[in-house]
């Protein structure tokens, strides 16, 4: 009797998960069919995984309260499978058939791939490949950090499994042995354009994930009952994260959408749409899903005992990669949501400061800068203030991962170490050249450059204050501390550190180049010949007014940067100046850099004071 | 007898490599010691590997011919390990100790990571986890285009596995069997900072890379016999790439730096030298190690046949993406070396219409993009030409890549298809917003930017004519063609396509906006008010005098262009205006894009043709 019950039951539950699927198919349907555009094909195939997952008691979410920090976390890393996503929250409820219809508009919070415009978005997605290590942050907080009992699931797409990204962070996962984390691959064999690299072969996914640490579970995609058992058995593993590796078939329940190369990314004409529908048979539209709730757990308690903040004697010589090391260790007692994250060279970027002092809120990140900068978007999701480190350069390696925070809508620090050819014998490949290009160009970025521990310190602290994407370049010679304690450096100033009545120029410098300009500035004072001088430590945002100010007072600019001239200083001084009349004398980077004494690299580039003191006599021959 | 000469003859052979590898320990000491860095204790954990490999009978080069078609390959993926590059040939004949001593120094041709100065470099090294990916460019040339008997070898580092592209590498290699490809990993179990993600664990290496499709041969990486029987293997090895995975000890040779954390990248005092030197024993300065001489074959023949040019109506509509995969397919014929790579997009940046005619000179490179650039530069280096094609939004993912390209002398042209808002619903994720930034960036790039199928397919004629790196943006809507086919194209041109006495300002567009800015044009002419047009399609270099000439004349610019403000068009454009006092007003992608309408975004971004007109009418008002 009670045997017979408990199968009904169960028969019960079944079918109410197959209609949820169902519905979730529809709404895949409607939406795409309804906006002319959308990945249709991609969101059937994962249709029955999801369903599983949200509805089929796996997934802990309290639907009234997205921001609860013990909420399961999903991310949709093949975010062009939005209309799943949006049909999914459908099915639970807080998403109209209505607001369906609306997907991809300009007024919708349904965007073509999630965004945070979508209240149930954990992290923007659409760059392939980026979700898994955002989950890989998001895991770490939980496992290391609050100690919350979340889990964390990325859907994953077969295509992306080719992104090595996705390789960076199943190896970082492992490490870490986040089980906590559980992500699935959506194994429909089609891309965007044919085949993947594996096709059908779950085999070999397997075998991947073996080798890499992982608890690799096979199941097929469209049994429901496969995947409860498969979803069961991920949540169980220990010590390390579990990948479900779904057997799939794009367009599933759409017999001429079904494993048919072509229709990616397309959507349905209304005919289409009709056929489409009456194969799905009937759907219940009054039926919903319903979420398990989370634990109320609180999160781990975390103080920081109060630490000493460094003084510096003017005249004396430090790096202000060094200094950024000693600023993050002594500011964290006022940021305790500070974490921070390094590429494997904590001992050049100083970053090994503040591991050494605080090693559980730091996390060694191995040389994949691409999976760091997604971990930190998902350590920023879970309301921590990452701090990542690794040389400016090798930021470029995760570029794509940077313009993909900026849409996360994330607090990150990025500190680039090894800023330009000062850095000397290493030689091109380890200078820094791009970067400010880099990160001016991502929207609301601030782009900080001091040039002395002083400035350091300070901006440090404006940075962790600051929301949105803030970019700290460093340098790696030490540089003698020209600022007094009490100076400070507000995010969009500049400091006018040399000026008089008769400067026939001013010289913008920032960084290493405002050490060349108070050189080039000493040496022409014994000539009488007076510039002004401005450290212009805040790239962007840039303080208009004092540049127009010294543009207008002395009506030469020169303009010294440590980096292309393409995006960088030079460009951001030009366009801060627009419509005010200026001569500008622009020196940057312009050959193609090598090794070399750092003197002799400034020297090469034309960028050094005496490349400064020739630019300033030619100016006072003519004037 | 013979059994006995057969045992002494390989006794004396093992006896001179062995001397030959301390012949490479004791010149990477000279030469760091010399320099005072650079990386000795990585260079002396590959000194036995690399000896075998390059005098132990298993590498062909003709020394005297470096650009030698048939020569097999060498790249030091860990590139900081350049001290034993220039030791082993140095230990071949071809570099002096004077050479040597003169390591990282300005003038000398031995940088601290190896570039194209010192002529035994194939490609540019330094960031870490590109070599692989540079080697299967090599690889894939040798099998399926020259089908030359050489071999790509590349050494790589245990830090560097954790890179996401040496993974892509991986996966791309295997898929296309390159059992001509031979990797090494040199696991010293020390990263820069300390103990790596494996450690000392190889057969966790030979695990992951069996299952990724490769042939993994553990080996005692200071055992000279032991080695030669991986290489013996691994040159065996059918139908797939082989790594050699060599267990070594960091430092190797050196009592005081075996294994010990703290060495990286830093070099010996005097004292440390002398002790060190005394050491390794007895060193024999006279001994030379031998290569094998390449085979003389000669590469397949390879001819096109002829094919249409593409004509092209005045006004009919066609997207430049779709004008690109038509001019790369009708241009082949004129450029037989060119090659074209696709990252899994080809039917939206249309290189399927080249791979659909010449599948043979087309590489399917999946959703890595890294690898995908980095195979590029392999492709490149030996005398093909490739195109390169996705998304302008993913090339941020390879930047790194493309950076270090620029150091390789390479010849690429990337085609970044779907830039800016104007593709609509797919929204930001997708959206090329950062492109020109990025790619004006890299020293001595062209940028260019068609507006119609004409300028597409002349454009895509300079870029394979060109040398070094070029950019081509191309747009998804489908655009009138305005120009006839007469007209040309040259780099650093651009074309007022609109003029008159009358004009009040000049709007400068490129690609989507140029058709913004003629729709104003057209609407402002029925008002009585002129404006020039300009067709900024080479965004770098820029045609600094027909801007001038525009400013001067119209004293007014606006220009309009489907990116971010930082990086784009307009700074370009002022810094191409330096000392032209001119009023400049930038129409830029200042707001967070998202989906919608091509024509929604273009005018919530305020850079449609109605935005234009705006600006035009109120500088009408005050002139």
């Amino acid at each position: 009797m009670l045997f017979t019950s408990y199968q009904s039951k169960r028969r019960s539950a079944e079918e109410h998960l197959s209609k949820l699927s169902k519905l979730a198919r529809y709404y895949s349907l409607l939406s795409t069919t309804a906006a002319g555009s959308g990945h249709l094909t991609s969101s059937l195939s994962a249709a029955d995984i999801m369903t599983i997952l949200m509805f089929g008691g796996f997934f802990h979410y309290d639907l009234k309260r997205p921001d609860y920090p013990n909420n399961d976390r999903l991310i949709f890393s093949k975010g062009h499978a939005s209309p799943l996503f949006y049909a999914l929250w459908a099915a639970a409820g807080v998403v109209s058939e209505r607001d369906l219809k609306t997907m991809r508009q300009f007024k919708s919070r349904l965007e073509g791939h999630p965004t945070m415009r979508f209240r149930y978005t954990e992290a923007a997605t659409g760059s392939l490949g980026q979700g898994l290590s955002i989950g890989v942050g998001m895991a770490l907080a939980a496992k290391y950090l609050t100690k919350l009992p979340y889990r964390t699931f990325v859907l994953l797409g077969d295509s992306e499994m080719a992104e090595g990204s996705v390789w960076e962070a199943i190896n970082t996962a492992a490490y870490y042995k986040l089980n906590n984390l559980v992500g699935i691959i959506d194994v429909n064999r089609l891309g965007q354009r044919g085949e993947t690299m594996y096709g059908h072969d779950v085999a070999r996914y397997k075998e991947m994930l073996a080798a890499h640490g992982w608890e690799p579970i096979i199941a097929d995609g469209h049994s429901l009952s496969r995947l409860a058992i498969a979803f069961r058995e991920a949540c169980m593993v220990q010590q390390k994260p579990a990948m479900i590796i779904a057997r799939t078939v794009k367009g599933k329940g759409v017999s001429f959408l079904e494993d048919k190369n072509g229709w990616h990314g397309k959507a349905l004409s209304d005919t289409e749409f009709k056929t489409a529908v009456r194969e799905l048979g009937q759907i219940d539209k009054s039926i919903r899903g319903t979420l398990l709730l989370p634990q109320q757990v609180q999160p781990a308690p975390y103080s920081v005992r109060k630490r000493k903040v460094p003084r510096y004697r003017l005249g004396e010589t430090i790096a202000t990669r060094k200094a950024y090391g000693e600023a993050i260790t002594a500011l964290h007692v006022k940021f305790p949501a500070m974490v921070v994250l390094d590429g494997e060279v904590s001992n050049s970027t100083y970053a090994e400061i503040f591991r050494d002092r605080y090693p559980k809120r730091f996390f060694e990140m191995f040389v994949a800068e691409q999976n760091m900068v997604g971990a930190a978007v998902g350590l920023s999701r879970r309301g921590f203030k990452p701090f990542v480190s690794t040389f400016a350069a090798f930021f470029t390696r995760a570029f794509d991962q940077i313009r993909m925070a900026g849409y996360s809508e994330v607090n990150i620090t990025f500190v680039g170490s090894h800023a330009g050819v000062s850095i000397g014998e290493d030689g091109a490949s380890q200078m820094g050249l791009e970067d400010i290009a880099q990160f001016r160009a991502i929207q609301g970025s601030a782009v900080l450059y001091p040039a002395d521990a002083v400035a350091t310190l300070k901006l440090v602290s404006q940075a962790a204050r600051r929301e949105g994407i803030t970019y700290l370049r460093t340098t790696r010679a030490a540089t003698p501390v020209i600022y007094s304690e009490g100076v400070s450096f507000p995010v969009g100033g500049s400091k006018v550190i040399r000026r008089s009545e008769s400067d026939i120029a001013t010289v913008v410098g920032a960084g290493i180049t405002l050490h060349e300009a108070l050189k080039a500035h000493a040496e022409l004072h014994k000539k009488g010949i007076a510039v002004r001088v401005i450290d212009l430590y805040s790239v962007k945002p840039v303080d208009v007014k004092t540049l127009r100010e010294a543009a207008r007072e002395t009506g030469h600019l020169i303009i010294v940067e440590d980096h292309v001239p393409e995006g960088g200083i030079g460009e951001a001084v030009r366009s801060a100046l627009a419509n005010t009349p200026t001569k500008i004398t622009h020196l940057a980077v312009m050959k193609m850099p090598r090794s070399g004494k750092p003197e002799e690299l400034l020297d090469y580039e034309r960028i050094s004071a005496q490349s400064i003191i020739d630019i300033i006599k030619r100016i006072k021959k003519i004037t």
